[in-house]
């Protein structure tokens, strides 16, 4: 594939906003500049972050993570930094919604694959939810150091690491320019996103994020999910399928919980189609 | 034209970025929300501004510009706000790239009429220089407000009006999440621009700004050569002729004064051409 025909999509789920970029055959290999340059803001399209769309059968190191074959397609999800992540619940959505609008699935529920396993959504005429799998909470007593203030975290497991921090007030994080300090290291050894959440009525969160390799988002379903499963505990709700309205800057998701497992509402939208420019791509790998 | 097929291009000068829009006949009335959504950086395609590419003849409105039928096109220029400038350096130098590249135009020296009256663009290889009209000293001792300090600021006009204030670093504006606070009013009946200057080098300045209607942006075109008109006058730099490099967060511009005329030099990227989802353009007018 030359670079000077390389389609685009723009899309978004309440904010949090992809570039994705069919792939099927998987002869793609983009470079972490190339992915910077893609989303930068002002010099590129602009994203937080670059969904590949990669056939199953042609990406062998699938293999590796598990049998994924009952997927058609795969997720390859990397940030805007150039980073892999294994997941992303806002991602996939759109993922979702970018398959059936280009009639590469004929069905509006949908597996795919991701370096997360394979999750499955269900698109309806707005809005889709995907099953997030299980969650799990991290043992150890975390910290999240944030604007020269130290508070207690709680580490939820959610494909990616989270850490969610209670504050009273969600400007206590401060402007959010640089990546929040998480302690004890052990904890999180690839690092994670650090949600500050607060509190706003039953099963009802507000909630500031901050995503590894992309920085303030105004949304991150991961996120979302850690956040509810972190407040059914520290609030003591006990029941055993619960349903939380998260408040995001974006939008509004909303996170089922049933036993460990969590699913993911919300919208996902698709802006733009498009051909990126060759000397966009012509960056230093 | 439906909506259903609204193309654009995406492209920047020092990383000021546009939605360019083809309204050759000048049929498209798009109103402030749907530039909000088009501009809008997570929801929409992200830019600084929308330039909307009509011809002169289709664009009656021009006559009481005065007479402009010397350029073929017209550029009407709007921030992500919504609201009108009369000129914008930066976007002025894309527009031509933009005309030249899709064959509007057949040579690289290009005549466009804006709110400002006719300006001349020569294109070469890379950037564009864009003869920016005559400039002028706005009279009065002005006032610029910003993170809790107050600076003399010295007002310029380019087309559109400027406050121009000399710091210690660059740092002094603060984070620029507001727009700084000009005084006295009758000086700026339009508001203006903010530029926020230090003196690198023996006509070399850097510089950020905040845009009426756009907020801090990573390089203005006015903003640029109103510093340059500011610190000649400000650091008794008395030459006929003179040129000035700007650093600006986006890269680096180029400003030529001559005598009270001022020409401005730089990049000017395309990014990407595309289709807006028409979902974009449903939005309350």
């Amino acid at each position: 594939m030359s670079a000077l025909s390389l389609r685009f999509t723009k899309g978004h789920g309440t904010h949090n906003d992809f570039v994705i970029i069919d792939d099927l055959d998987g002869e793609l290999s983009l470079s972490a500049a190339q992915i910077q340059a893609i989303c930068d803001r002002r010099g590129g399209i602009g994203a937080d972050g670059v969904l590949r769309v990669v056939r199953t059968t042609a990406f062998p190191a699938l293999l590796a993570l598990g049998d994924q074959t009952e997927a058609e397609f795969f997720m390859d999800y990397v940030n805007s930094d150039g980073s892999v992540s294994a997941m992303c619940g806002n991602g996939i959505r759109v993922f979702a919604r970018h398959l059936l609008d280009e009639g590469l699935v004929d069905s509006d529920l949908i597996r795919i694959a991701t370096r997360d396993g394979v999750k499955t959504v269900v698109l309806d005429d707005t809005g889709a939810t995907v099953d997030m799998g299980r969650t799990e909470l991290i043992e150890g007593d975390a910290q999240v150091t944030v604007d020269g203030r130290t508070f207690p975290a709680i580490g939820v497991r959610v494909g990616n690491p989270n850490a969610v921090v209670f504050v009273d007030d969600l400007n206590d994080a401060g402007a959010l320019l640089d990546p929040p300090g998480l302690a004890p290291a052990e904890m999180f050894p690839e690092a994670a996103n650090v949600e500050f959440v607060v509190r706003v009525g039953e099963r009802h969160l507000a909630m500031r994020v901050f995503e590894r390799g992309s920085g303030e988002t105004r949304s991150c379903g991961t996120g979302a999910v850690a956040a509810a499963v972190a407040s059914a505990g520290h609030f003591g709700d006990t029941g055993h399928r619960s349903e939380w309205r998260i408040d995001v800057p974006g939008g509004r998701l909303t996170v089922t919980l049933n036993g460990d497992e969590a699913q993911l509402t919300g919208n996902a939208v698709i802006v733009a189609h498009g051909v990126l420019a060759p000397d966009l791509l012509a960056v230093r790998a």
